[in-house]
This record gives C-alpha cells, structure tokens and sequence, in this order.
C-alpha cells in the first residue's frame, strides 16, 4: 500500500532550500552553498578509468542480479580487511545506490500493516517515508543532544514490541555528523531485533574509526556504497551485507524491480575497493581541515553542539536562540546572508531549533559563508 | 504492504531455466539459449563513445532528480518527432531503466488496498508482482489466441469497477511479440481509466508501426528505456511519460528512492535518441531475418501461433500436444535437447500449454537450436 501524500512520502526541505537558491543565483545574487549533501570532488582517476575501460570492452549487458561475483568477492574482502570479519560474497547484493537497497530491505522486513521500524529522531528524512510506504510504522526515540543525538539501547528497549521488525542506526550521522560510540552499537546489536545499519558515511571519519554492525550480530543489514567515501554520486552504486539465508528474498526483489545493477559501474567499483587512491586520502584531510575550521567558527557565532561531530561532512547546531522556527531562519539566512543551509525540521520534530551546516563546499567558501552569517547575526541582534 | 511469498513476489521461472542451462554447460554440455530477452548485441559504439566521454569529463554528480533537463528534451523531441506528438520535457521522469520506472507509476497509482489494475494474461511476469506487493490486485483479462492475447476494450469494460486504477498494455508484447492494432488500443485508451502503456520494443517492429497510447488519451503513463532498441541493457536508463500535473508526485518518490539517475549514463541515452546508429539498423533487419526464418521453421516442427508476431523478439507457440505442463516440457527440452525454452506458465496460466521463443540469438544458432527440437520431436513421437 503506497499512501502517498503529506503524511506518509514528504520531499525533503533541502530541496526546497536547494531550488531557491538556484533561483536566487539566476537573479544574479551570490549564494554559498552549505546544505548539500554531495562531495565537492571528483570521482578519482582510476576509478573512472576503470569504469570507461569496461564501458569500451562491451560490459553493456545484465549481470548477475546480486551483482558480479568479482564486485561481491571485493565488498566482503573489504568489509573482512578493514573490520577483521568473515563475510563471504554469498551475503553481498549489488544496488543501485544505498536509496534502493534500503529499500529492499525494509521491504522483506515490514510485511505486515503497523510493522514497527525504531530509528532516531532527529535522522535521515527518508528513513521514515520508506517505512511509512510499506505500510509500516517508524517509531521515532527522540535521541539526546549530550549523546550526539544516537540511540542508547536502553531506550531502545523500552519501544522494542512484538512489532518491532528493525532497528534502524546511521553512523558517521546525517545530519549530526556523530559516531555510536562502541559499546552502544554492541548493545543496540544484542537486543535481539535486526538492526540496519547505515554505514554510508564509513570512512569519512577524522580521528576516531566508525564501528559496523557486522562486529556484533548476524542479524544485521548493513547498507553501504560508493557515493560518498569515494565521491560517486553520480554512478548510482551501493550494496546490502546481510545473512547469506536472507538474500534469497532480496534477490527476487532485485530482479523483478532492478533486473540487475549497471554492468559497467561494477567494475569501477571494484576497482574503488581494491585500488589505492591518493585522492580519496586528500579529500579526507581537506573534509577535516574544513570540519576544524567550522568547529572552531561556529561557536563564535553563537553556534553550538554538544558532541563534536567526528565524520560525515555535517555539523548539527543549535539556533533556537536567533529563531526557533528552523524553517523559517533557514530561508531568512538563504535571502539576507545569501548562504544555504538546511533547517534541522528537515529531521524531524527533534532537530527543530537547530541547523545543518555542510562541510562538502572549499574552506574559501565556509570561510565566507561563516562570516556573511557573522553579519547576518550582527544585523539581527543576535551577535555583539 | 509488502507480503512477499509465493503468493505474491515470485523468482521468474526464466531465471531457473537459464541457471540450469548454465550448469549443464558448466558439465560441458551443449546448449541453445532461445530462453533469454536480451539483445545479443554489444551497444552502438556512438553511445558508447558518448557514455565514455561524459565520464571522462566528470559527470559524475547528481543530476536533477527527475533526470538532466537535455535528456528530458531529448526524450520529449524523439516521442513528438516518431508519433506527430506535442510532449514537453516537462512530462518527463527519468529512471534506471523500465522497471523502477514501473514501481514509480505503480506506486503512485495503487493507493489504497484491492485497488485494481486491468492486464492481460499471459503477460510479463513482473507485472503482477509490483501490483501484489503494492496491495493491489492484478485483474488479469485471459486474452485469446486469435487476438494475439492482446487485450481488448470490449473485454476490458466488463472488468472496470470503482477499484480499477489503471489498465496495462505492453505493445510489441513480451511474451507474444504482438502488436496492439490502432483501432483497438485508440478503444482502451478511450475507457476513461488510466493506461500504463509498456513501450519497451517499440522500434524493434518488422513491417508494422506499433502506437502509442499518448495518441489517443493524456491521462496514460508511457514507460520506455534504451534496453531494447539500443541494447543497452546494462546500463539501466528508462523514462516515464506522464500528465505534467502527476509528475511532482512521481519526483518525490523518485527523490526518496532513487535520488537521481547515474548521470554520465543519462548523457549516452541522449547520444542514443539524437543522432543516427547504422547499428540499430542492422540489428532490426538481423532480427526480422531470424524472425523470418522462425516462423517458416517452426510451423514444420508442429509449433504454431494464430498471429504472426510483428515486434519485439519472441515467438509464443502453442505445445500443449507435446506436453500439457509447459515447465515440465521445457526442463526436459533443455536436459534431452539441449535447447533453453520459457515455459508458457511462467507469463500466467493462460500461458501454459505454450513456449516462448526468443530469437535473441544467431541466426546459426536458431538452425541449430530447431534442428535439435526436430530430433527432439521426432524421438518422442510427436513430429513424422
């Protein structure tokens, strides 16, 4: 049942911001783009390299719809080397994106109407259209700002019911740019419910290593892709680890409404995963030269957190103190200060009050989009 | 809702026959693939050379959710320069291939649960699916031989009630390779329900035009890809055509699901619709000749049809005098023969007592592949 309207799929507010501001740019206004969640780089050498060598060799038909064993077999060997575990390629299924495998997921988990996903509020916007969708319900726990707003399993266990068919955990955060410590992540995974982990965001992470789900639990769905870490937005390429007895269903999903991953794309993202790239190292150093500058910034301005944000490109602060209608100062800024950024109501009735600040932008342009919201502040009363 | 068993997702039973013709050859065996739908041959190089070079100049961002606004126009100027039409770009969705692009309109369409959708039986497998697994009910009108199992408006009044959300019509058709007659699809297009026109083989026609619903109503979803025609199967790039004003609903389901089509890939389907491929050429006389061949060779063999299949490139023949059970027929033609066939059942029971015949292969390998079933039919006693 696809119910779909105001209440169940909603667009994303950034959206919004995004479409104005290309609107304002038309009418020749400078805009300094702090709200998109796209890396600023390119897709590295070899990488593109390696997708246009399989486009010219004719790798134009189907594949295999779990994806090639050769890009399964390097997904696990991944996933082996960088968190010491024993995944086979037989628990691997190739998408189109983290978007379709999530998708896929929810899908073979939410069967039944009132089917309960528990997931953190403020998170991701479309965690919750997905759920809702399916017909099912996502039981939001208003997550703590001292714990950079993540699920503590005691919270969690106080929601978990017979309905409760996932846990849905993303860290490194969108929008909060924290990491589940640890030992909160090992016991989100023992509380007996399928957790989903959304491990995008894996990689992109200054000083401290993010933990998968994988470490703790077999009944887990890690989803993961190329898009970020390796700046590939644009190829359309992500995949589900998940216990090598669940693929079978997920499978059936693929074929009937994906037929197969791009055949080309494959191959690129092999050779992401197997390949050395300096650049993907350098984007990492710029990411936190830019997150140190922000982290250092913000505060002067009056913008706060109480976590500091270790990976993603996102910074969550507080603003209730210039306007505690999020929405409505987000516009404000994008049309006074001209710099976009994303209303933290885009999150969920918990991130109202604050703002997501993007770090994918040059250190040039934060630097300028932080003082133009310095003047912003000044105008407005709210800095001295 | 997404019950999936065996009631509602099913594996295509195509997939089984090809699995098992690959491990028979793994064992060394000999085997005729007249089982698989997709084109034999590799993508025209112009498209190719367009993918490689939008790479290679680093699109590999986002795009517009709803596809670039090149690619829109593209798709717009290829449907009103073939069919005398007036669609803009702003009918245009893009998607990642017919299939999402089917879950999208689907999705939109079937709201509320035993919503209805009118199609033919026999028809492609994967349509049901989607239906089931959004609630709905697939209302399946058993279609008759003399009318190539294409639906007719007649047959489809009697059916309509206020469930019914959409009527779907796949013309050239996948299994029969049949053609919706002018008059008939003007009379569905005229029932004043919603219909989703599955246009896929359109080009890949042999002396007949196939039309489009967008013709005759403009309440109808087109559904098209670069699959077929171009044989890019591999590169997953589709588009729906639709009323402007339904459009926005379908961009936010695509947003939330999919983000964006792969970008570079978009830049190919262009190259594909715009400029001219000798290639495209070629493969649609090289499939009328093997079409050509089929149709003189399998009467011999006691395999006939009541109309002669015009598009696409299958041949559904009727069976049911050597076997009755279309599955059982078609995995002992491929253990005793060596040739892969679809079993008729595999596109609904009115399917069964029947095979499909896909002349997606050499025209050697056709010979071949008739050769082994007149022996085949001469063993059983069932050809002199």
């Amino acid at each position: 049942m696809s119910i779909i309207n105001d209440k169940t799929i909603k667009p994303f507010i950034v959206m919004e911001v995004l479409e104005r501001a290309l609107e304002l740019e038309k009418e020749g206004k400078s805009i300094i783009h702090m709200e998109i969640g796209e890396p600023d780089f390119p897709t590295p050498k070899k990488i593109v390299d390696a997708g246009t060598r399989s486009l010219q060799n004719g790798n134009t038909h189907y594949t295999d719809s779990r994806g090639t064993i050769e890009l399964r077999s390097s997904i696990s060997g991944y996933y082996n080397k960088n968190y010491g575990l024993d995944v086979t390629p037989g628990q691997v299924l190739v998408t189109m994106g983290v978007s379709p495998a999530l998708l896929l997921v929810l899908s073979s988990l939410v069967e039944s109407p009132g089917d309960e996903v528990v997931l953190g509020n403020p998170c991701y916007p479309c965690y919750a259209n997905f759920i809702r969708y399916l017909g099912g319900v996502p039981r939001f726990i208003s997550t703590r700002e001292e714990n950079g707003f993540q699920l503590k399993a005691g919270e969690i266990r106080k929601v978990i019911g017979p309905g409760t068919k996932a846990i849905l955990v993303n860290s490194p955060a969108n929008p909060m740019g924290t990491i589940i410590p640890r030992e909160d992540l090992r016991e989100i995974c023992g509380l007996g419910v399928p957790v989903i982990s959304d491990e995008i965001y894996h990689g992109l992470v200054y000083g401290e290593k993010a933990h998968t789900s994988l470490e703790f639990t077999e009944e887990t769905y890690v989803l993961n892709g190329f898009s970020k870490l390796f700046a590939m937005t644009g190829w359309r390429l992500g995949y589900i680890i998940m216990p090598e007895k669940r693929l079978r269903k997920m499978q059936i999903l693929q074929q009937n409404f994906f037929i197969s991953p791009n055949s080309f794309v494959q191959k690129a993202g092999v050779c992401a995963l197997e390949e050395d790239h300096p650049e993907v190292e350098k984007m990492i150093a710029l990411y936190d030269e830019r997150r140190r500058f922000l982290l250092k910034r913000l505060p002067e301005l009056g913008l706060d957190y109480a976590v500091e944000p270790k990976g993603a490109f996102y910074i969550f602060v507080k603003a209730d103190h210039i306007d505690d209608n999020s929405y409505r100062l987000a516009f404000n800024i994008l049309e006074e200060a001209g710099v976009a950024l994303t209303p933290g109501i885009d999150f969920g009735d918990r991130g109202e009050g604050h703002l997501r600040i993007s770090y994918a932008n040059s250190i040039e342009n934060l630097r300028e989009g932080t003082d133009r919201l310095e003047s912003y502040l000044i105008k407005r009363g709210k800095l001295e």
